[in-house]
């Protein structure tokens, strides 16, 4: 099963973010991306650190997005998973990726993408 | 945060394994997995394909779990990524990698092991 796999460490968050801080508005935000991308939500759970911090995914037909944010570090890390069953989803797992990099809005980010699946198999 | 990710590719899992087809023995034994191996589950999300294959997550206060099941192509992707806040959980991140991986049985394997976010920050 071919995939494409994007992992981001993000570094530098403003921290008057709502979606960098509290879980409702970063799972809106993910949420949001997923649908907006043409990918297809089945589920989600995000859990509220107290006093910030959250750590959320969101369960998508095509696999998964995965958040973790620490406002007291001013980092947060990203998974945007994608499978290409029937047709080739990596357009769309970079377009979540980015437009929930653009809300987060880190100064300097680390990014890796990882083929998963196909080469193997 | 430094933090590990253990990434897998299972291939040619057996059919007869109720938590490789059905999310409810899925859920059980990655959520069990977790909880033995000392890891905080914060919340789970599990979605059920028809006729079979499941997509899902555990958060953990370290991180998160996911995991997807395609039956009909005996193979599973996985994730146990865990952050090093005050301990390193990097043994408890392969005890729950390799209990999932004994209960699901694949007959061949690919294994990534990512380092996040310190060596960057």
């Amino acid at each position: 099963m071919d995939g494409i796999h994007l992992l981001g460490e993000w570094y530098g968050c403003p921290a008057d973010t709502p979606a960098f801080t509290q879980a409702a508005p970063l799972r809106e935000l993910c949420v949001n991306a997923a649908r907006k991308a043409g990918l297809t939500v089945v589920g989600e759970c995000f859990f509220q650190f107290e006093p910030q911090g959250v750590t959320g995914t969101v369960l998508l037909a095509e696999s998964h997005i995965a958040i973790h944010t620490w406002p007291e570090s001013s980092f947060v890390t990203v998974d945007v998973y994608v499978c290409n069953v029937t047709t080739d989803n990596t357009a769309k797992a970079e377009q979540v990726f980015r437009e929930i990099e653009a809300a987060l809005r880190p100064q300097r980010t680390h990014f890796q993408a990882i083929h998963r699946g196909a080469q193997h198999g």
